[in-house]
């Protein structure tokens, strides 16, 4: 049995990062946010055989589990700079044996590499025994005023997408088809998603309303829509498709994939056209592709696309579940 | 089975508190710290049958789990500004049945009271289906240089705690012996405790250091002493016994408890004894007690108490596990 303490001390202590005066070993931690900001905090939770195959590497886990959570930031335009971390143990990674070590030490790799390369610092957490499950509060920061949120989009704006979609949900069926080679592309988008960071804080001051993707294009663009008060028009053709998704399971279900399948972690924005220009060279400058997919209109719900339970196209009006 | 989105609309959107430019409902929140703080942040995980009994009242349930939390505020300090809650349901919380809606009616509900009462806003949260969990992450804010911390203990400084002590244990025992009486003093002091954060902020600038005790006067005196690099000698007579206590297991039983048995959530900290006097009467002028236990000395370890494991007072020097 591993304690707390000893976890923490030996996987988990990284140097303090910047902005951070007091880390992790007291009853919390002091953090200075810099003078003009606003501060932008969220929490996301990763279970085992819910969110992440129980027999999945585990610094894939560690990354996964923090990737999500960044993702939220990255849709809000913010830049990282802090997280905790909630980690329930389960009785086979908790006993002291050498694989639950190992496990324990790749875990904290891929958690802290991710801190690492996104300039976030972990600066507190707690372990407790349960079903595995990681709970990651990010914060981060982003100038005031300039936030992308769910609620500024209008009618005429863009709407695009950063990289390609469908991958999330290919990659788990690949996975539970047996593939193991985490260098195939579809596997690396499931597993490892890279939050958009980056293409978020570029996109501050150009994009009107910013979600990422997490439950799938058409779920989330409901959540814009109904926020900006918008309806959509899409291009179901234009949808950028993840690398290796049409040949791994057709054109067909490619597409449905890209519409529903969520765990994308790409971001969705609306772009008023007047921007379109500068946003689209921004991304190109972070080697980010930005995609237009449709247009925001007057008229609520979505049209464009192929409703999942019909065989032909049709428009369809209202919310989407 | 009720779906998340429904679950926090219906009992988790309280109106946007102070500081909140953007609440519940977009990929993150957007909070505006004041100026000239440093902001204090904690997270702390509550699992059933590990940290509360499966059949505690769910509105206890809530209150206790952001209780522990905030009392890491408190042992900062701070003021309580903010929080996040990530709640892990099992299928039998979860299912859409008349007692699982009563069960997240009353949970939220103890959770919601005491962030009215500790002047917090939940500003953010998810929900998953998992063993039944609450991930808490309290954020606070203090003027900067006047965190109280674990570090700043001196030789000389008196040690003292608020409150009364052994009643998280003695609660425990009790519930475990069938009593459900929440008006009983020793299960209101384990099931509902009270973060002692207006105590914590009035002793900010004059106590050296502080620490919440949740693993147990000893433990987390070993924790402050490591930190500060003092030992410690305590009055075992002084250590102030929690109402009832005595009653319910004799008085050796309950110094034992007292001294080892944890979730108290008083605070313990040491005073320069120039400050004493100014200490002492903050906290009467809340009507929180402030007893002196002890001493910080210069030679490690505590001396003092009585060991679990011996029938005779001996002095003891080293660390505490």
């Amino acid at each position: 049995m591993l304690a707390e303490f000893d976890v923490i001390r030996e996987f988990f202590t990284p140097p303090a990062g910047d902005g951070v005066a007091l880390g992790v070993g007291d009853d919390a931690t002091l953090l200075s946010p810099g003078p003009g900001n606003q501060l932008v905090v969220s929490v996301d939770t990763s279970v085992v055989d819910v969110h992440f195959p129980a027999d999945a590497p585990a610094w894939a886990v560690g990354h996964r589990a923090l990737a999500v959570a960044l993702s939220d930031l990255a849709a809000m335009g913010a830049r990282s700079r802090w997280c905790l971390m909630a980690l329930a143990l389960d009785q086979y990674h908790w006993q002291d044996a050498a694989d639950s070590r190992a496990w324990m030490q790749a875990f904290s790799e891929g958690f802290l590499e991710l801190c690492s390369g996104s300039d976030t610092s972990l600066v507190g957490g707690d372990i407790t025994v349960g079903r595995l499950a990681i709970s990651v509060t990010v914060m981060g920061e982003v100038a005031s005023g300039l936030a992308l949120t769910r609620h500024g989009a209008r009618a005429g704006d863009i709407i695009a997408v950063t990289g390609a979609l469908g991958g999330g949900a290919g990659g788990l069926r690949l996975w539970q088809q047996g593939e193991r080679d985490l260098e195939h592309p579809l596997l690396k988008r499931y597993l490892l998603p890279t939050p958009r960071l980056a293409a978020g804080q570029a996109l501050t001051g150009l994009a009107s309303a910013a979600v990422d993707i997490s439950d799938g294009l058409l779920a989330d663009l409901g959540h814009l829509r109904r926020a900006s008060g918008v309806g959509a028009e899409l291009e179901a053709e234009a949808i950028p498709l993840a690398e290796g998704l049409q040949d791994a399971m057709g054109l067909a279900d490619a597409r449905q994939a890209a519409l529903s399948g969520g765990d994308d972690y790409e971001l969705l924005v609306c772009i008023p056209p007047d921007h379109w220009r500068d946003a689209y060279a921004a991304l190109a400058r972070l080697g980010i592709s930005l995609t237009a997919i449709g247009r925001c209109v007057d008229t609520p719900g979505v049209s464009g696309v192929m409703s999942d339970s019909q065989t032909g196209w049709q428009h369809f009006v209202g919310e989407t579940p």
